[in-house]
């Protein structure tokens, strides 16, 4: 596939990384790991993209070493690429110049709560599920939920985002300020804990889904938010996607302000329904959540259901019950693992653009009628309330055509995307996959992009080969 | 003062100055202004940072002609700094090294309203209260209000804020993305109209608040909201600044979505009550804004109503009627008409910090100790929800001592908030004016903003001397 060609581009070897190497394994002794079991698993290994493990995988457990480990690997010249769960879509963790894998998992320490601030400090490796577990007594939570147990190290340097970023934003609004590592061995802190500061450059963004290429970040402090009083989850069929798109449209313009708001279409729907043994209609549904006050959940759930009728939709089956609304999010979050069964044996490849909410349903429209010209699977979910949306392609990769189809159309998705005024990665990153798209959709802001990274990483130590080739 | 000393740094001439004035008067023929009158009134107004004034002022009437005369800047090493309105507070358009001010007030095209994707394109000089009276009928608005009537160009470059940010937040979380022409003449589009991304490097979170040194930003991108349903303002007094500011911390803490929540102190209430003929309690006092439904907006009220008395505050007095509402905010913003008017004859100088919302009751209290101890006059008003607050010192210019005095109280605030983890400036940028309480906030991390600045205007011809010396 086309792909491997871009992977192949390796450049000039790096003779400083042997060197490099023996001297991690003097210092970190058994925390530098150089099997390949270990090295591969810290590797690209999710969906298609192939696997270019690093040289040696280094657990660090304080921030000095992570700086120990970057001053080392500037000097040998040898690339670091920061790991925490391995979750990512797009190839962010592959070693295509080989180098350290610094997996940060054991740096997990919540070193903060401030209640009365919501706003709380940890290190990069704390998963969003442990935090929340933290938070249990505090009445307080972090919504930011990529579906994934990330690290939010991870998630902070991918801009990850997810099912409520419709009302609580994505990771760029919900970080407050990070410490980070940079490629010449400093330690920043890019903001303090003030809610907002115009003190300058905003770093903070800036280190922000920079996907590792900018600097290594050790610690965020990150916004928390009061656990709602109510919650309100439903399903809602539609008889088709437009209409569905076009009550999602009014409910944002009618500052509903709806805390999920994800579509399925029909084929992800019969999926869910397989799965999670659910008996839901199979057409384009929206599964909806609303927090706030009692009242202020049932105003919501009301103004929608009138919005989703005059579509011709509805009704919603909506419930407070805890295990209801557990069963109903469940099937959507399983729904990677209930597509991929539609056809066993198929490797899922996972992509995803954001439009104009606008242009959402004939994004999908369009989109769908590709799949279907091309013979290929690919069901439909979106967190629709952005205009963001995934195509969840089941492939068999033992055969050259289907995959050389796939290629075709994910390039024909990021260019319609662009073309409808939107991204070719609404919030899967860059990484390597969606290199290629890049410059199509940001013409020179991506070299001014390449001369930040050059200034801030002139070795190229940092992440190499993600988001563009310096 | 010792202001005057940093303003003093005036680094090695500029040689290419007079070439680049005579080319651009070529050029721009009578838009390329050089009497006195124009060029000082294009230079620091506001406050009390010395007036530096440019060489020319050219005005710009479309993107091509700003690219024009960077370019021609860029072949004669002339300072170019944007200019909006004027109505900065920290020196942004003074000109130290000379140069060109590039007045963009005449790009005031609204150039599309995305009404289904609430969200519009302006050019650079459209102002905020132009582009409200453009949306008139649209049942939409722009909500970011720092007070002035600035230009959207100019609140995006200072990364503005005000009144409502704690509930639609700041310039940069309403700039979708912006135009923008580099120092080396290049224009780029930071994002496309998508509502999230993650293709690659944050550069529309970089420009916001670059104040004019990296890039001039051409066009804006901006997220609209539509106009609440029902809107409910009141008063509320409180014994003391302690628990007015742990109501702000309750109101915030239960998810009360308060679209204003303004401390005023016992000085600026009698400011208030003076100038705009009130008669509130000359106590602490909370202005409050409700926005949603009818229903909500009282429940809202009700719930904040409830924590103001367990506080020993309130009653809260409230209406939704618009003229009430009306005068109410033209009353708070009239509040620095207000407090120059309790000292005649007086200059005033407008500081802010911003803390975490856990320790603003301390540091107001401690500010408002050292005003007392050093025998100032400044009235406190704060946008107290993001634990942002303004001190407007009152000074006769002829008294050094009374200067000596401010310099120091000044100073001693902004390392105040940041040994509360807070920042010096919390919505007036840096400018010329905070640029020496820099490196205690953010140590390295200036640095790293350097070496951005560098790599992308190595010339420093942008804005050069403010946020930091190169």
């Amino acid at each position: 596939m086309a792909l491997e060609d871009i992977l192949a581009e390796r450049p000039a070897e790096r003779p400083g990384i042997a060197t490099a190497v023996s001297t991690l394994k003097q210092i970190f002794g058994d925390r530098a790991v150089t099997g390949e079991d270990v090295r591969r698993a810290h590797a690209h290994t999710t969906t298609y993209i192939p696997n270019q493990a690093p040289d040696v995988v280094v657990f660090a457990e304080t921030e000095a070493e992570v700086q120990k480990v970057v001053t080392i690997c500037a000097e040998h010249d040898t690339p670091i690429i920061a790991f925490g769960t391995g979750s990512s879509l797009e190839g962010h963790i592959n070693a295509p110049q080989g180098g350290v894998s610094l997996d940060l998992s054991r740096m997990d320490k919540v070193l903060a709560v401030n209640a009365e601030d919501l706003d709380c400090t940890v290190e990069a490796g704390v998963t969003r599920e442990a935090l929340n577990a933290h938070l249990r007594d505090t009445g307080l939570f972090f919504p930011i939920d990529p579906g994934a147990n990330a690290s939010l190290g991870g998630m902070a340097a991918t801009r990850a985002s997810g099912t409520n970023a419709v009302r609580y934003g994505t990771m760029r609004d919900n970080v407050i300020g990070v410490t980070a590592v940079m490629a010449d061995g400093r330690i920043i802190r890019t903001a303090r804990r003030a809610k907002k500061t115009s003190a300058g450059y905003d770093l903070t963004r800036l280190l922000v889904g920079s996907e590792g290429t900018l600097g290594i970040i050790t610690k965020i402090n990150l916004k928390l938010y009061g656990i709602p009083e109510a919650i309100l989850s439903g399903v809602c069929p539609f008889p088709s996607v437009e209409t569905a798109c076009n009550t999602v449209i009014q409910t944002v313009q009618s500052g509903i302000p709806v805390a999920r708001i994800e579509l399925l279409d029909a084929a992800s729907m019969e999926a869910a329904n397989a799965y999670a043994k659910l008996d839901l209609a199979a057409t384009p549904s929206l599964f909806v959540e609303f927090h706030g006050s009692p009242s202020g959940v049932a105003e919501q759930a009301e103004m929608f259901g009138i919005l989703a009728e005059e579509n011709g939709g509805g009704p919603l089956e909506a419930s407070q019950r805890t295990e209801e609304r557990a069963k109903l999010w469940k099937a959507r979050h399983d729904m990677y693992w209930a597509t991929v069964q539609l056809r066993p044996g198929c490797r899922a490849i996972a992509t995803d653009v954001c439009v104009p909410v606008s242009r959402l349903a004939e994004c999908i429209r369009e989109t769908q009628a590709d799949l279907d010209e091309n013979g290929l699977i690919g069901p439909i979910i979106g967190h629709v309330g952005d205009g963001n949306f995934h195509v969840t392609l089941l492939l068999d990769m033992e055969d050259e055509r289907e995959i050389e189809a796939a290629e075709g159309f994910m390039a024909r998705l990021a260019e319609r995307a662009v073309a409808m005024d939107g991204t070719c990665t609404g919030e899967h990153g860059v990484g390597q996959g969606k290199r290629r798209y890049l410059n199509a959709e940001l013409g020179d802001a991506v070299d001014v992009m390449r001369t930040i990274k050059r200034a801030l990483d002139p070795q190229d130590i940092l992440n190499p080969g993600k988001i563009f080739m310096l």
